[in-house]
């Protein structure tokens, strides 16, 4: 009898194949079986094993997902043969990626299961515009959540706790659904001048972006016709991009926040 | 004249040196200067350029800290030498980092200045204990708070958004008010039964970690005298730990959100 081989749950990043860990490339260069998503690139499959044997479980268009539970069995049936297997994801696999379901189900089959963490959309897409997810006397938090919901159910949030100004939302898998999460913000009290950045193919070659605010991002977004993922970032830290105008409220709060005499005494 | 050179705003993550990004790995290895903090422990700086001149500004005990209007005058200064600078700070300097404090005094000084995100502690810790940072069923998004604040400010959070049940809340330098945080969220409503796990230098050798339940974790954490960095994790996630006691309410919900019979039909 083969001893039982091991999964890995890996995170691919958001898209640069720079971005990948150490760990995730090292991993790739001696997996048996790698099993992975339609957003890990090409780029990224590069660092991978010439021999190992490739599983790819994303969705294609005009094709039916493969089913969470299918993948499930996948993982296991491979792990079981003895090999070492990488499930490689995009982004980070704690993060919206139903990593934590394969674990469960691995778990459950008394297989080992370890995740290596990526760089998730939020981060390489604050990384790659330049506008930071939390800044003083802008954002004391930030906070990430899927737009996309299952075809049957609604978005269920807590929109009052969203409407925080002081907290950085990061939108995953908003485009289908922007123009209900842009109404309800506002109508839970965020400001409709709050700005707000859409990112689609994040630090990947073909990246676009754009600056609006939360009363016009649904139409803004709408317009530019984006293929591929689209991160939205919401709160006033957008403000810090390149050249956008920063209103003399946002300029106060971040003189305040940035005042150096209410710093510690200079190294000794 | 020297030509100016340019600065890079580097995440080292949360310790484990194989989490570092290849680009942060490439960048270490050619820069002429690198400025880090004390966070930053040797491993990693062990991929730099052996010529890099290395100037340490963390946070000494028994010392006074580097004020951050210092930090920023230093990356002018080395930039402006013409040098290539990393500012390899802890985790992602876009996430509790002051990055983008740096980075507007680069831009502000005419300077150019690329930032390269990290594993942050939420993402490190949540890899390394198998706790998932969302999970259908048990949370539908993440929020990031640090419970540090000056000394002459109180904590300064929407309480309601953050006793939110579906939302996984990661606390990052909470350990001096965890107390506090851990009461107003249960007097805000948060269920006073909620998992909480603590883990203390997180994906480190000497990583330590606990589970707990809000209503007393503090007293569990204060027992435990950690020593170095803590991150809270509060949240139903929690109860997915290794053996942890899962109760028959969220055994429910997770069977629920598991319903393969929802899913979409295999794949053709």
């Amino acid at each position: 009898m083969k001893m039982p081989g091991r999964v890995y749950l890996v995170g691919a990043g958001p898209g640069d194949p720079e971005l990948l860990t150490l760990k995730a490339a090292n991993l790739l260069a001696v997996a048996d079986v790698i099993v992975f998503d339609r957003l890990v690139s090409p780029e990224i499959l590069a660092f991978a094993n010439p021999q190992a044997r490739r599983i790819p479980v994303g969705k294609e268009p005009r094709r039916h997902p493969v089913p969470q539970s299918e993948i499930n069995r996948i993982l296991v049936r491979e792990a079981r043969a003895g090999h070492l297997v990488v499930r490689l994801k995009g982004g980070d696999p704690f993060v919206f990626g139903r990593g934590s379901e394969e674990a469960l189900a691995l778990r459950a089959a008394g297989l080992r299961c370890d995740v290596v963490p990526g760089i998730t959309a939020a981060q390489g897409c604050a990384a790659a515009t330049g506008v930071p997810l939390t800044h003083r006397g802008l954002a004391t938090s930030v906070r990430f959540i899927t737009g996309h919901c299952r075809a049957d159910e609604p978005l269920d949030f807590d929109w009052d706790g969203l409407a925080d100004p002081a907290t950085t939302l990061v939108i995953y898998m908003g485009a289908a659904n922007i123009a209900e999460i842009a109404t309800r913000l506002q109508g839970h009290g965020r400001d409709p001048d709050t700005p707000v950045m859409a990112i689609n193919n994040g630090t990947r070659p073909d990246e676009r972006r754009l600056v609006s605010r939360l009363a016009d991002i649904a139409i803004t977004a709408a317009d530019a016709s984006f293929a591929g993922p689209v991160v939205f970032i919401v709160g006033d830290v957008v403000a810090l991009y390149g050249d956008s105008h920063m209103s003399p409220a946002l300029q106060s709060a971040l003189a305040t926040a940035n005042d150096v005499s209410r710093e510690a005494a200079p190294y000794a």
